[in-house]
C-alpha cells in the first residue's frame, strides 16, 4: 500500500489556523455516534470513512457491516484518536468522516463539457492519499478550466475538511466522480470516447502530444506513481520532460504542469 | 511499512506539537524520507548518522545497506524514537541526520547558468512561508532546470527539514541564495543583467511573454500575493491565463506552470 506521499502538509495547513488544532476546525464533516451515525449511512449521505473503536464493536458493529455493506470503508482505531478527533465529546465509538461536497457523476463531467462546448478534460488521481494533494489538483482542474476530477473509491483521499480547504473553492464549481477503481475509470472513459494518457516517465514529451482531443489525464500518487494495469490500459504514456537530477515533480506540480499544457494546446 | 495513516493520524501526530511553530521544531540538520535520504545519499552529503525504524526495513533497507557500503552509521532505533525526532511527521522509517544544505551567493547561481551555457533562470520567492510550498517549488526549480531560488532573509521559510523533505533530494542540486529582501534581490537582480518576472494576475499572459533571456521569476506568497513595491520594481508582470471561476492556483502551482512555460519557450 502507498506511504503517505505528503504527510507533513498537514501539519502545516492546520498551522495556518494558529494554534487551532485541524480536527476541532472539521467538525462539519464529522458525524458521531451510533445513533447519528447509523442514520446518516439510511439517508445515504456521502461518507467517505467510518472510524470505530474494536471495543464498541458489540455496539457499533451492525453500523460497520452496514456501511462495508455499502462499499464504505470502515476502519478500526484507538478510542483515544476518536476522543481526540471527537467534536462533542460523545461518540460512543464511531464517528463517519462525511465528504466536504456531493459526489458526481461520469456523465455530469461530460454534460458539463458539452455545455462549454469543449472536448472532456478529466483529472484522473490514481490513489492520491494525501487530502492537501488532492484539494490542489482540484483546484488547478478548476483554475485551467477541466470539466471533472475522478478519484477511485480505495486508497484515495475523499473529499474532506483538509481536502475542501487545499481546493480553495473549487469544489463548489467542478464535479468529483468517485469511482470503483482507476483501472474501471480508464475502462468506462475509453468506452465513453476519451483518450487516456497516463503521465509517467518514459512515454512521449507533453509537448509532441497532441491533448486536444477528448483527453483524461491519469495523475499517480508520487510514491507509487500509476499502477502497471493502469498505465497498459490507457491509451498514451505523457511525459513532463526534465533537466534536473531529482526524479520527479510532485504529483499536484505534475498535474498542473500538464493541464497547462493541454490549456495552451486547446486555447493558445 | 505501517499502514498509510490517514488524516486524522496525522493531525494527531501534528498536534502532539502543540501550537508550536513548525519553523521552531524543525532541526535543520535533519534529512527525513525515504526519498530526500537516498538523494542525499546519491549526491555524496555529510551524513553523520541514519536512524531507521526495522518495521520500515522492507522500503528503507536499501537506504540503510547503502549508507552502510559508504561507512556511514546506520541505526536501527525504535519507531516512536523517529516520531519524536521528527520534524515533519513523516519520516517514512528513515532520518539522516546532518549538516543543513549551505546557502550559496548569486554568482554561485549566475556562474552554474553560465557553465550550462544557458541564460540565468532564478526563481525568487516573495515570502513563502510554508516550507512545503518552499520545498515544492524548488524541487520544480530543479527539475524543470532552474538555476536558482532566492529567498529573503525575513518573512520566509528557510531550508529546514519540512522543506527538504518537500524538495525531495533538490537542495543537493539547487543553489538556494539568502537575500536581504525580495526587493533588494530584484534590484541587485536588474544590476546584474536579469530580467525580472512578478507571477500576478493583470498581468502580460505567460504565453505572450518571452522569457527566454536571462530572467527571474517572483513568486508571492498565497496569502498576501507580491508586495506593491516589488512588483512595481520589476520590469514586467507576467500572469497564468485562467479559465475557472475561482481566482488562483497555489504558489507551489503557480511557479510550477510557469517554469514549463520557460521550459517550453526555451527548449521546444
Amino acid at each position: 500500500m502507498a506511504n503517505p506521499p505528503h504527510g507533513w502538509e498537514k501539519k502545516r495547513r492546520g498551522s495556518a489556523f494558529g494554534a487551532m488544532p485541524e480536527a476541532e476546525r472539521a467538525d462539519e464533516n464529522l458525524i458521531e455516534g451510533k445513533n447519528a451515525v447509523a442514520e446518516a449511512l439510511r439517508s445515504g449521505r456521502e461518507i467517505d470513512k467510518i472510524l470505530f473503536s474494536a471495543a464498541s464493536l458489540k455496539t457499533v458493529g451492525h453500523i460497520v457491516a452496514e456501511a462495508r455493506r455499502l462499499g464504505i470503508t470502515a476502519q478500526e482505531c484507538d478510542r483515544r484518536k476518536l476522543d481526540k478527533l471527537s467534536a462533542t465529546g460523545a461518540h460512543q465509538g464511531v464517528i463517519a468522516m462525511c465528504a466536504a461536497a456531493d459526489y458526481k457523476t461520469l456523465d455530469d463531467v461530460l454534460a458539463l463539457a458539452e455545455s462549454r462546448g469543449e472536448p472532456p478534460l478529466i483529472v484522473l488521481c490514481d490513489c492520491i492519499t494525501d487530502p492537501h494533494n488532492l484539494g490542489a489538483i482540484i483546484r488547478t482542474a478548476e483554475v485551467s478550466g477541466a470539466h471533472g476530477v475522478m478519484i477511485p473509491k480505495r486508497r484515495s483521499a475523499g473529499l474532506n475538511a483538509a481536502c475542501a480547504k487545499a481546493a480553495a473553492g473549487a469544489l463548489e464549481h467542478v464535479p468529483v466522480v468517485k469511482c470503483q477503481s482507476t483501472l474501471a475509470a480508464v475502462q468506462e472513459l475509453k468506452e465513453r470516447g476519451v483518450f487516456v494518457f497516463a503521465a509517467d516517465m518514459g512515454g512521449r514529451s507533453m509537448y509532441g502530444t497532441d491533448m486536444t482531443g477528448a483527453c483524461a489525464l491519469v495523475i499517480g500518487s508520487e510514491g507509487e506513481g500509476i499502477s502497471a494495469g493502469v498505465r497498459k490500459e490507457a491509451d498514451f504514456t505523457v511525459s513532463i520532460p526534465q533537466k534536473g537530477k531529482i526524479p520527479s515533480l510532485n504529483a499536484s506540480n505534475a498535474a498542473a504542469v500538464l493541464l497547462y499544457e493541454i490549456y495552451r494546446q486547446r486555447n493558445v
